[in-house]
């Protein structure tokens, strides 16, 4: 069902654990006969003055003419003069909306065995402005910035992928009882699009609330939609339910069918370079990224792979209790295709 | 141990189910023969100008001159022209930290059986500076303010707070990475107080990571200190590891000695008038009332007599499972006394 013409598609390995798991995943994208040929890119040791950040432009351009990337871990250097590199690429790349699908891992036991959501999460603006400023000396303020522009955007995004993947439901989650100016102005745009879409039940959950009824019964929930800061919290919440950011893909959504499929955990330094990465993260992320190609064949077997080498249990990294390393659990997935 | 001159306290039975809890604490504190005279304030149904809400100037004074109160829920009337109950509280009674203890109740059965924290978050400022405006049409904006004389007085209450409730390590919520003039501004209070607490280990924790720990290992927290936002989410995020709102309680602390315990849950109007309510929430925050009243014994006898007739599992109300009455529940709690 997959064209036979190769897909070029950008590859960030990342930093840290970045390029084991990265190996992993072409690996696995190997074995299974994935069309793709990957261009790599690493983080640079300068600033690259196009972009301020250690990010170089030619990075950026080839994810903007592949338009499909997966981007494994990266560590924003310390220091002043750049900007971080997760907010330097949604910025340039527009990339307005983070998808992470959540749900439980047969086989791999949580205290919850019943979780099966998406949250997306506006990924532009918001808390994440970065207009702050002293008003006098003690006293500083952040500005929380809402476009109708992005909140509509965002909340068509996940109306559309409510309907097109089988979702019931899209509650949207704010604080619009205090913040009634932002928030509200965000459930507005979310009350317009709920209206196109009359299959799709709309509901509206605070977000103090919505934490609450997450880990009392996450089932109560289907597709999650929201401003910027509130998905970082709630899709790492999310994410805990099920064991965590090692376990959870994400993708990320821009203008003109840019996707770019992301592992949001951190770096791991400390084991860094031993073999011992659990690559499922980044492996599920590139799922993503196929079924955003259409490659849904080749997603649908991967997937499959991933899934029952974890359930079955035998090949599993340190991180769940195992004693595999990368390359075996990697092995372990191929042997399942 | 405790004073035979009664206290006078402030009473806000407030709404919905309001009435029938604070009918079954006064009940309880009697049994118990706590030294209270309790003077009773209700909601009104008109706008007091001095208050700008339909909390009377009366029922101010009555917690400013007592300096300690205890307040069941209050649903914020719908309307134009008013302040928020709960807000106005908070600010015109400078209510600086709101304290929730959240603890695992032995015989309640939840995904988590080894929950033992404090939450206290910063009630006066932050994202409920109520500063919002439309910048042009289709993009607005709201001002989260964050000052060094409130970070410095919640992070003294919750190092002082650890250190005289034999806590070991307080951990400051943030999300700094992002904010760093506000967050920022915030930590930085924060470390100032913990130099001079060396006996209790500091820590810093992003929020989306706190919420992620939180729900894989909640026993990871003991005392939480977070600005407004954050402790608006993460108290209600760890009342749902317990079972929720209905059973724990909370406390709201403001200058010169003034406490005003409350139940933080809704006023459930389908159930009210129907001897159905639960009066947890509101008899824990009377224990913690209390204990500041340094009523230790009476706290002690009374709080032992809450978890022991939850615990023992015959009287329990229709949101923990049970078919009891709130009297046939108090009437148990006293029973046990
Ligand atoms: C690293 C940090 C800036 C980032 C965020 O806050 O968005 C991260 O938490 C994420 O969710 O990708
Ligand atoms: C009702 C609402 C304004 C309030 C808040 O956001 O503080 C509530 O959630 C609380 O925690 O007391």
């Amino acid at each position: 069902s997959s064209s036979t013409t190769p897909i070029t598609a950008t590859l960030f390995p990342g930093d840290g654990i970045g390029p084991e798991i990265a190996e992993s995943v072409k690996k696995v994208f190997t074995t299974a006969g994935v069309p793709i040929n990957w261009e790599e890119h690493y983080v640079s040791t300068e600033i690259d003055p196009r972009t301020q950040s250690f990010l170089t432009w030619e990075s950026l351009e080839s994810v903007r003419r592949n338009k499909v990337g997966l981007k494994g871990p990266m560590a924003t250097p310390i220091g002043k003069g750049h900007r971080s590199l997760n907010l330097t690429l949604r910025k340039e790349l527009n990339l307005y909306a983070n998808v992470r699908p959540c749900y439980s891992l047969p086989g791999y036991k949580t205290r919850y065995d019943d979780v099966n959501l998406i949250t997306i999460r506006e990924n532009t603006e918001g808390e994440y402005s970065g207009l702050e400023h002293q008003v006098v000396r003690g006293v500083v303020e952040s500005l929380k910035i809402i476009t109708r522009q992005a909140s509509l955007r965002v909340a068509e995004y996940a109306f559309h992928y409510a309907k097109t993947h089988g979702r019931e439901r899209v509650s949207a989650i704010h604080k619009a009882n205090i913040m009634q100016k932002t928030d509200g102005l965000f459930l507005k745009c979310c009350r317009e699009v709920a209206e196109k879409y009359p299959e799709i039940t709309y509901e509206e959950v605070v977000i103090d609330n919505c934490c609450m009824m997450l880990v009392k019964n996450p089932a109560l929930f289907d597709v999650l939609v929201m401003p910027n800061l509130y998905g970082d919290i709630i899709s790492d919440l999310c994410a805990g339910l099920v064991g965590g950011l090692g376990l959870t893909p994400s993708c990320n959504i821009g203008e003109d069918g840019v996707a770019l499929a992301e592992a949001v955990h951190g770096s791991a330094p400390d084991i860094a370079g031993k073999n011992l990465a659990n690559p499922t993260a980044l492996l599920l992320s590139g799922v993503m990224m196929l079924r955003h190609l259409k490659l849904n064949e080749q997603a649908e077997q991967i997937h499959k792979a991933i899934i029952n080498t974890i359930a079955e249990g035998k090949y599993r990294t340190a991180d769940l209790g195992g004693s595999s390393t990368t390359t075996d659990f990697t092995k372990a997935i191929c042997d399942h295709l």
